[in-house]
């Protein structure tokens, strides 16, 4: 293991009960990567002495960098502090510092401080505290067998408010060389599809810029990181472009609905949406993105057959004949949708979500999409055999995404229903 | 350690980089917790070649058993298969069982498998696999040195779906001693609160019966765990039931949304939506149950204003001298909303989701909801100034209880609106 690794040490039982989803090494490994540095390994244990002990004395053998979170509060299975003190060999003493932070911190809520308040004023002895602007307890400092210890708090606003001076610590030991990285988020390029794709060009990939998929359905991120001083990263970039095509929505966090947005923002144009298989979930993917108003114009969630008809104006005789799940109801269903909204272009959807409802004829996960503006509308179906959940992520990304593609001038059908599979 | 030791191993760049929030670990030690079992160790690393080999070595060391996450994927990074079967010392073959997984699973989708989708199927020689019934890539189980390794895919739903086994396969080595456990989903009550009803009654709570939170937006689930021999759960279960009251849902894993269908399909009755600040969330969460149609008639999102009056028939006048979020307009969008669907019961809202939108008159986080029939209607304006996506789950969440709670006819008022937060 390399001299300048930074480990974290998370504590608490409720990390390992399940009861609580860690977001704080999430936060602190963001806050890293902000200043060029990565956590190489992570460790997370409950309350327990004797596991602690011992991944203390791993990580002083492994790690330059241990930051330590939990496990510094007033309560008995707090042990944070006597456990670095006893790792360290030296005593836990009252730190002046810390002990005038807690009785301030007590004095602004007039309150008296107890044994309790006190107790997270016992650091171990030499230990530099890291202040605390939002809670009583303080992180400190203290180096370990030459691995510098940072603790910090288990509550995630106490946490984010300590970050910057933690990670300068940090970076103060490791020196740590700064990395670019490059994140695309994609929609309807599956990982294997892409690595194949990217695979196909790796004859000539440098070793120093290395490529990442993160799965975040529906999107899919597909980033490069190399060294600060790497030159490559502006050539792989371009390669990765290429392959990705118009699969790219854009770059960093954006979502497929926030690039719709865009699109519809820089064109000028408003959207509708008539949904039955999807439930509305078109609409509220748009409308979660601040700003949505200026282009989302009105939803219909139109379930049942009888509203399709009163609504929309779908044609009774056709959902009779035809089925609700079908190309005439879905070119109606939008057709209507655009007359009543008068939004300039709009997605339409029926299927049959699941788990019940699949005949011969249109089995389960079959869904048929209209999308388009009043003179130019585009209709396919295709089967997506998954849970109802999933279907109806997929059915409603696909409808966002084969908006955005009809207004960028996009082929007309993307590469996911050619491969049936979104 | 424990020669029963569970410990869990896992990988991923993007749970090191902080770009994912790791839900999986948690979901694991819930799925083991409900058999009794506890996670005593876990380690989160990279696709990192040599870390991985040593918390593999380490692992087969302390644990009896290991189950992995993550790294079964079809790409290069996807390291798990191959560094399980060298710490096993076997060598990486075609699995003729997951190799026609991955063909029925291509098939299915009528693609042809290509080398990333095979990859996939080479296993270390002489594991079981853990069927998939989700995603192309099978786990599987082997023993490494005297540890049983259980290898699992980082897709949530994946990993949700083969969590029984993988959790039975566990718990046949490790031995284990039976629980029992009652789940209350609860809405309206936050955990502080509960906790406090709770502890007036703690003089007579026996010891072997532990009381456990969730916080699961906008639901919160409240357990109690004890052992299979103990006589006390029934009583805990009454006194928690009498201090939860009408805000218990239902129990085990029922949502919001299925206990408003329930309630809605016993009475034979349908309900609508009408939706400004939600943009069709309410409609997204009633139709994401299976069974939805038999009670969702249909939703309105009447994002824009002129929709509100062109679609449900709002006063054009009221809108201009009220302003969308007021209490004649949330009243007259439901009217238009029932009239126009001829469901029996529904919800309509308008709020300021922010960020933007805030006046000194309508702050941030106001809303108006309407409720009920076209004889029998409620309105409430309530403030919740917390940000856009929360602000408005929780409006949306509300929308569903207030129907719920009519048709059941509890206090029309709840709980969360004299605190004014959900």
């Amino acid at each position: 293991m390399a001299q300048r690794d930074i480990h974290l040490l998370l504590t608490g039982d409720e990390l390992m009960s399940g009861d609580t989803v860690d977001s704080n090494s999430a936060m602190i490994a963001q806050a890293l990567s902000a200043m060029g540095q990565t956590v190489a390994h992570k460790v997370t244990l409950g309350d327990d002495r004797p596991r602690l002990v011992a991944a203390l004395k791993q990580a002083s053998q492994d790690a330059r960098v241990l930051i330590m979170n939990g496990g510094l509060g007033p309560t008995q299975d707090d042990l944070t502090a006597e456990l670095v003190a006893a790792a360290a060999g030296v005593a836990l003493v009252l730190n002046a510092e810390a002990e005038r932070h807690v009785r301030e911190w007590c004095a602004a809520r007039s309150i008296e401080p107890n044994e309790a308040n006190l107790k997270q004023a016992w650091l171990p002895e030499g230990a530099e505290i890291i202040h605390n602007p939002r809670g009583s307890a303080v992180g400190f400092a203290i180096e370990v067998a030459g691995t510098l210890v940072l603790t910090t708090p288990g509550v995630p606003g106490e946490l984010k408010a300590m970050l910057p001076e933690v990670c300068g610590r940090a970076l103060a030991v490791t020196g740590g060389e700064a990395t670019q990285r490059v994140r695309f988020q994609t929609f309807g390029i599956g990982e294997s599809t892409a690595q194949a794709r990217i695979d196909e060009r790796s004859h000539d990939w440098p070793e120093d810029v290395v490529l990442g998929f993160r799965a975040g359905m529906p999107q899919l991120e597909i980033k490069l990181t190399a060294p600060a001083n790497s030159p490559e990263l502006g050539r792989c970039r371009e390669i990765l472009a290429g392959v990705l095509g118009d699969h790219i929505l854009g770059e960093d966090d954006i979502t497929l609905a926030a690039a719709l947005q865009q699109v519809l923002r820089d064109q000028g144009k408003k959207m509708v949406s008539a949904e039955s298989c999807t439930g509305g979930l078109i609409a509220a993917m748009m409308t979660a993105e601040p700003g949505s108003s200026a282009v989302f114009e009105a939803g219909f969630v139109t379930y049942a057959n009888h509203i399709k008809h009163s609504v929309l104006g779908v044609d009774e005789a056709t959902l009779e004949t035809e089925g609700a799940v079908s190309e005439p109801v879905v070119r109606q269903m939008l057709a209507g949708a655009l007359a009543r909204s008068g939004a300039d272009i709009g997605v339409a959807v029926s299927g049959v979500a699941g788990p019940d409802g699949g005949t011969p004829d249109k089995p389960l996960g079959t869904v048929w999409l209209a999308w388009g503006t009043e003179t130019e509308m585009h209709t396919h179906k295709t089967v997506l055999p998954t849970d109802r959940a999933m279907f109806q992520k997929l059915v409603a990304a696909a409808g966002l995404d084969l908006i955005r593609r009809q207004l960028l001038g996009l082929p007309k059908l993307p590469h996911y229903f050619s491969r049936r599979a979104i």
